[in-house]
């Protein structure tokens, strides 16, 4: 079988790999499609993510769906046939925090396509991927395994609203309109948000989301900061979801946001460092809270998906066959012309 | 102007009564639709609510809309011609609970078309309404009036899913399908439950609500009481809604809630007194809460309906004239062929 | 070694038993010191438990602390000669509950000392109790073995706490003034609590909480329903905790929490169903939870102990050797006497 | 009567001013006993706070009690003699904020000693103070006002630990060990607080929250940054508060929560802006909150001093007579001798 290798800055090889034999629950699946996440295009472009750098060629992808081709002994309720999507998180299932059921915090997670490990935990971008039956989600025969391959991204916008407590009467904000941010806007539309505006630098993401169903856009690359109404001149979003990374963005929504109001960061700074408004934070008694990946809600997103509550079709702008996944990530880095990017396998 | 004057059981009289002038910041609104309550059926039936006896003919009606025929001189922002949805709701915003932002437990409700308190609180059936311009909330001028007198009961439908947290994933049960649990249903399917499960002890309303988008649905007059899968036999529900006000209905809920899930009382009951399994309720930790009315739902009740973000319609089998309010409250008793029935004025 | 075994109602006897050799990661604990908890008192008087018959006599017993006197091979952090405590709950670590951090509803709970699976799990009134490692919590050499023996009680004190939220600024209700509901007044003023009212129909329990630091006590033999103040007659407290099982109470406290405020029930009923008011419940929007068992709180309540947080002490009215268990338990029966009863070993 | 005017930088001047007779509810108390907060001595040295400078001299002081001189003819409750501490939070109660419950937040508040708006709002650094009833709290005639004045900033600390939830179990670090930090230690330990551990950069108050009760201190002045235990290199700390506006600590602070732990906010930083470390709060979900005055609290912080649940008064450690403000100002501002100081009149 091939794989899609990662070897070095902005080269991503197709290199041709031997399978092995399945232990007891483990499954073999064909790759039909593979989502380009963010932090795969950071890894693509500077060969670390934060402080962990890339210590070795390895297999990017941690959004992926495909097809049981082969199932160990030990395997119960998944066939041969079977439609699944994988989901990459790991967890130890034995540190304090699986424990106490917060299993994204845990000591020693495995995440799947990640260089956090050494050695590196390979990711999916391959014709076959060998895992266990418990990191496989069915889906329904009739659904697309494209659309399934979003149950990730999806997992990840559904945790972060998830973070904020209910959105039934919530204005929200959100910055950044790329695919977590749409994907975003479709998890607190979903939840009953009352309104969502959205900001982003370019114009073409926000067509996408005025598409989707963004209630306001707002281009903020002039640096318009105040988004608000006349009418609450202290802010008038209950919550603000940043999906950009920007600093720019954050302190735009710490001024939109209104007294008593939560901002919940998604995206990773592109900074190491944040520099934020302390008075401003005192004074409105702003919660800021961190998203990171997801627990439970990757179920959901599955379920969500199967049921099509929700849809992600509009997000994907473009599909290349493995062996052009260069092609495919300069694609992705483009967000004046692509949202979501997948592999096909 | 007439009103529709309820003068013992079972008797509503169309009575003239003379409209007074202004005070400073008072509008006068000609009502066009006003919906029959649970509760406005209670009082015709048997001319009293639970302890409350009626103690002099009085007006019920607490879900009407209309349009704006005079304002006082210190009204802003409410114009002559203006479609308007009143909010029956005027606690005191003076008692502990007001200045603690839980109006609803106000100490000194006046609640419009209640007998709570002496003399009673005049309600909304009748041509010719006059209220403070705070009990006014504007409509599109597109949206109809019918549809405005919704927000109410939407309104506590809303406050009904703010009670239970975040639905999020959650699968919910909603016992009684009457127009309480089928605003129950679309307000949880807002806020983003992953499944809604509905019981009734008739097929009539359960079809109704089955075209809402219920998930599924159970006629339980049979008296079956385990609804929950195989797979889960301590009960596979997040969160069950109670809109039936029947004791059987909230033992089944409680034996198909799963273990640490939560009971949502909204439905008054029939009997004074419930009798409740004590175990159960200890070994799996069932939060039990109750949801009286509603708070700042109101508002957002009118925005979704504004919105088109929930369709009422289906719900509307009924309208009749205010001289048929005999008939109408009738009709509206009649939970084989009605669900919600509206007196036009 | 010897054990005192239940065999019949108001009949345990003591009996010889074969100890055998540890396994892995088990210890073997000389038991110094076991309380006797109401539950122990219904499986005495009447050899069953809510639901479930005694099928084969067995030993009681999950409040009990000791000695280490030899470990397995895999036992690491305790030696032998250690204090230690024993926690009684083995959650399965495995099920859908346990996983979500939720231990005590785990779907295949062995709690010592209980009938409801068969074979029965075996309790602690024995001179060894053999138990895994992880079930052990060490104690400070100084502290009393017969305080520690308080931290399964306590644990339950805790845990009625943690799920009322914050105490801080809190005026908190407690009906039944025995040991549980002592403990639950040492918790609730550990956790800040603004004040404490406890009641109970006996003076002599009623005296004994005083002294731990009740704010006023009634004595509601008489009926007496209104403990609240004039100035609130919708009730003043804003959580009430029921440790007494008593429907009776559970009446009085629903009177007497004000509106929005949470009921915490404890005791298990005498009756298998209760009766409540729901118009009281419902125009106050009163929360309702059962407390049962505890999670975390038992490692919570050893270290309060271990730090002289919590003084237990004036609790423990009577000690009996393990040879006169049966007078150990009717002493215990006899609630104008007795708080809390130990054996010792 | 005098009062104590702040004319320039590091400059009070005891000024004569002459009263004025009472409207309706308002009640003239004589000041006996007023603390210096941080804000003031900021006002002192800067001559500002934020970004409000000083537009004319003014009195500070938020933080006084006194006996009532004279009450004005719609007065209840209070009488001429009682002893009162004063709430110097006004806010307008009629703002959307103060609405819905969170007063703190007001878009019009009115804060005693504050040059937020001008006029600036007067301080009660005066012998006598005129202000209505409802600001007026009672304490026990035998309650030392010199106690009584510490009302307010034991509201700050409890309005802090009011924001983190509760306390019970949790392992609790704060970063300032002056005034607000020693506070902050005694309501976290009536709140249940299961360890406190405290730095500082100066041993004088590290030694003095030693004596209150603080499980652990250190000295940071070194730049140790690591205060967790060996088996927790994630962080140990449920939940921290700095109460030291330093960035140094907060960072440490970061370092040291656990993961899903909380970090508040009370003290205001000295730079405007604040560098954080945006990975370690993404990958710790690290819930970030800041605690500005306060609310409720107020009330409740009067209780726990009436009823001796706090010891405050190892805290006094000078007091000045009025004319020598200065003086005590400079006592104040130096942490190596003083923690809180008063002034009398």
């Amino acid at each position: 079988m091939r794989a899609a290798v990662l070897t070095a800055k902005q080269s991503i090889k197709t290199v041709d790999q031997t399978t092995r034999s399945l232990f007891d629950t483990e499954v073999k699946v064909r790759i039909h499609a593979g989502g380009i996440c963010g932090s795969d295009l950071h890894y693509f472009h500077h060969y670390k993510m934060g402080d962990f750098p890339v210590l070795e060629p390895f297999i990017l992808g941690h959004e992926a769906a495909g097809i049981i081709e082969e199932i160990g002994p030990g395997v119960h309720n998944i066939h041969v046939g079977d439609k699944v999507v994988i989901n990459p998180s790991q967890p130890c299932r034995n540190c304090e925090y699986c424990i106490k059921g917060r299993e994204l915090l845990c000591n020693d997670m495995k995440f799947l396509g990640s260089s956090r490990k050494f050695p590196h935990i390979q990711g999916m971008f391959s014709e076959i991927f060998i895992t266990d039956q418990k990191q496989c989600f069915k889906v329904p025969s009739e659904l697309s395994l494209s659309v399934a391959a979003f149950a990730e991204p999806l997992a990840v916008a559904l945790h972060a609203i998830n973070q904020a407590g209910p959105l039934l009467g919530a204005e929200v904000l959100i910055s950044g309109s790329g695919p977590i941010g749409a994907l975003v806007l479709l998890a607190a539309k979903l939840a009953g948000a009352r309104s969502v505006t959205m900001t982003d630098i370019r114009d073409a993401p926000l067509s996408v989301v005025s598409e989707l169903g963004a209630d306001k856009t707002f281009n903020v690359n002039s640096g318009a900061s105040i988004l608000t109404d006349e009418d609450n001149p202290r802010g008038n979003f209950d919550i603000a979801f940043d999906a950009s990374g920007s600093l720019q963005a954050v302190l735009a929504a710490i001024n939109n946001i209104r007294p008593g109001g939560t901002l919940i960061q998604i995206g990773t700074f592109a900074e190491a460092n944040i520099l934020l408004p302390s008075d401003q934070l005192m004074i409105k008694e702003i919660i800021m809270k961190s998203s990171f990946r997801f627990d439970k809600e990757f179920a959901w997103a599955v379920d969500y998906l199967a049921k099509n509550r929700i849809d992600v079709m509009p997000l994907l702008t473009h599909t290349f066959p493995m062996e052009d996944a260069n092609e495919a990530f300069l694609t992705a880095s483009d967000r004046e012309n692509a949202m979501k990017v997948q592999l096909s396998f």
